[in-house]
């Protein structure tokens, strides 16, 4: 059996020894294994991949019980997890992760996509997942919630909604409903360029370089931990629509590097920061 | 005899055509040529390098003649032009910009440097640049200034000042008896983290890119026209000194490639922008 | 009317005068213009994007007139190009392009994929883009390929045919019959690893950088005009599989950036290289 | 005290817990911690650094004792390395190094710079630091490089030979005789382009990138273990020498940062690779 191990405690002499005691008592090999330890606050980090005979809930006992209190211990077997798209009405972003999806390359069911407008169904539908649209025409915000929330409620076990340029701003009602499970494309370089239209803010502003930043949404829109970025050269000659049809290009590879690293139990959230392996 | 010649000018029909003219008529052999139109505020830039037998200022009247009332037209033979670099204890910026000088990579005379310490001074010496240390210690502000413009003025022809990790504000004043002329490296990807220890902020906001910004200094430190931008990935695991280390090799680049530019007369400055050729 | 004109001539004073008269004398707005010399070969390459009210064979006509002979002149009516994919197994290329056809992004019209596999039918047909299967079991190269020359000839006015990871050698036969006409994605950085399994090659190697080059095929599979190339960094981590998976985000995005600029008719092919404006 | 351990063992269960046992058991504490295990030649490689009061040849036994045979363990106290660089007559990496080396940034004792011609002789002089000029006129390659030796040799304890831009190839003796301690900047992107001229071949090729590859040199020129690389990119209005021009900036900096990583014992060398942590 093949376990993906994370490890979030305080920092303390001999954590490594103990933890990779607990892998050699149990006749573990120990496939990857990386470790960080952030001085400033004192905690330490771990994620092991290990492969041997042992019940996944008795390695998590065993290792727990080395570590010091309070510690977090995650044992996770590696399957497929449950995700939810969210868009509104851009393709590229949304397109990239189905294509993916298509070709082998995600560790993911989809369960769904959720939008606002129903302009990329006729998209969707060819790939056999089921679209729903949830017009924000005539609703307050907080009934337009409600309803998103209960379409995505419709579907079971959801690991992960990702925000695929979904233009609605969330409440904190519904991060606080899926905390460290949704995952936003914006289309700027954080923290540069908050808000509305930012390749016009951009332009504006006579930027020599755009980017994408993939985040967390745990609290107000733009502000979440940062799970990655990137950013492109642009020039003068570019109107800051060049800027956005240039920029999908690297919001579309940003978000779905984000997503399988995910999906792939690869990220740490802390202090509103992340911990990548 | 070979020219730089730089055009801005409201845009109309045939501005290319009655350019070329002139320089049809002069037999001069175009070795390069750009141009550029932003369409939404009508603006046309042009830059060509033309060879030939004409008198400079014949030129530019003969190109004057033909353009729209109100333009801009610079005839300008390439020759070196005098900079003053400003710093303050770091070395790297600077020292790339000597480095680069002593190769012969720059259009330039190192008239002096300028700086509120005296660390720098064994370095430049070195290369036998005069060193003006105006320390800030027990000086108003504005006082201090006073000195650093005297400091700049003992010097003749200055055509650029370069701040090279210069890290005191300037005021209003000083900015505009060098309108167009005080190219800055800033030590973050603007407009993100504008201010004090931009690589502080950064770690604090858990950014996964980190970079610099050359740009001119025509107001507000941060928010001149940007010349150059350029960015690295960093990690988890960069404190930020870790940051600051790594974003020098990105801010003495950025900022030697701004210089560069200036030197080459490629810049045209515009609405807070630039265009670049 | 807007034209795209491309001129390719031997250099000689005044072409961008001559060329700007006929643009002046016809009364065209220029919406955008680049030049390029290239001094060693005295070549001269234009392309402007003009507007007005002219015939396109009479511009085509007075422009070659103030050219000097064996010049090449193109004035072309921006619309839709036919384009044929190519592919064999792997989804990312070829999906990359269907999405962003999907969207809007390509000025092209997909006539078909053609493959020696039936394995992205699925996929294809959800597009309801023809998809025929010349299977090569069996058959000689010679007696495969005219197999597929067929398939090809069955579509009307083809203007490209995009290799989006088809892995087979092409013969000179092929390649003739459609010169200037086939754009390949090569899964390296080109010259280096030319040949099979280039990411087998790279590990081997102990590269830090992979990368992937997008060109022409004119001749031998990988040595045509380059248009396209991008690279991303590995470290030892990475076995060539997991190069390969991380590679597959370079193709896509260079292959796709190569054929928009193809479809808007911004690629000189010239001396094995190209000139792009 | 604080070591650096590098652990360079055949791979087998439970090695992480006997290494980080004996950590634990000297009360160590580890302030970071790196392993990477190859798959295919089932090799292991840590790099940890510990903090605490023990002798370091005790330390390095007690970590041998739990290792397989044929291990090599290191146990390293960090102190400065002493280098010579050898060039020719370019300056910018050499300049690189020297600024760095004043700025503080590198762990290192520049103890002379070996040339075969003394164009460098002014510049490094200003650093206080022995130049040493060996002609290679009028000698065959062999009594050449004889003489360099012997130059190198004249200093004492030589960590590493930077080959910053030295243009003369060196025979399997020179390099036996420093295995593993030549680090060489190659002006392009290895593999491609090996040998002369490498910009040259770069334009003739087309390329829309251009790099540079920082490796040890254990064997013919362009083959050794590659430290690492970048790229940038070009286009078609690069001449060479163009190409020539920005690519140093490329080049200063990868040789740079390659030179840190040996400084501060972050690399494995094995089967032609690098392990880097």
């Amino acid at each position: 059996m093949k376990y993906r191990v994370l490890i979030d405690a305080n920092d303390e002499k001999g954590l490594v020894h103990k933890v990779s005691s607990v892998f050699f008592n149990y006749d573990l090999n120990i496939l990857s294994n990386s470790e960080f330890v952030d001085k400033e606050s004192n905690k330490f980090f771990m994620r092991s991949v290990v492969d041997g005979d042992v019940d996944k809930n008795e390695l998590s006992n065993a290792i727990a019980e080395v570590l010091p209190k309070n510690s977090s211990v995650k044992v996770i077997e590696p399957k497929k997890k449950n995700i939810i798209i969210m868009a509104t009405k851009e393709l590229h972003a949304l397109g990239d992760i189905l294509v993916r999806h298509e070709a082998g390359e995600l560790e993911a069911n989809i369960l769904g996509v959720v939008s606002n407008y129903d302009a990329l169904e006729p998209f969707v539908s060819k790939f056999n997942i089921p679209y729903i649209t949830v017009s924000h025409e005539g609703l307050e915000r907080a009934e337009h919630e409600t309803k998103i929330i209960e379409a995505i409620n419709s579907f079971e076990d959801v690991d992960y909604i990702v925000l695929a340029k979904y233009m609605r701003i969330l409440t904190p009602r519904f991060v606080e409903a899926f905390e460290d499970k949704i995952i936003n494309i914006h289309h700027s370089f954080l923290p540069a360029f908050i808000g509305a239209n930012p390749y016009k803010q951009a332009y504006d502003r006579g930027v020599k370089i755009i980017g994408a930043t993939a985040h967390f949404v745990n609290n107000n829109l733009d502000e979440g931990p940062i799970i990655a970025q990137d950013t492109i050269h642009v020039n003068h000659a570019h109107s800051w629509r060049d800027m956005q049809k240039n920029g999908r290009d690297v919001e579309k590879v940003v978000l779905s590097r984000a997503l399988k690293l995910a999906l792939e139990d690869r990220i740490f959230i802390y202090a509103n920061r992340t911990v990548i392996f």
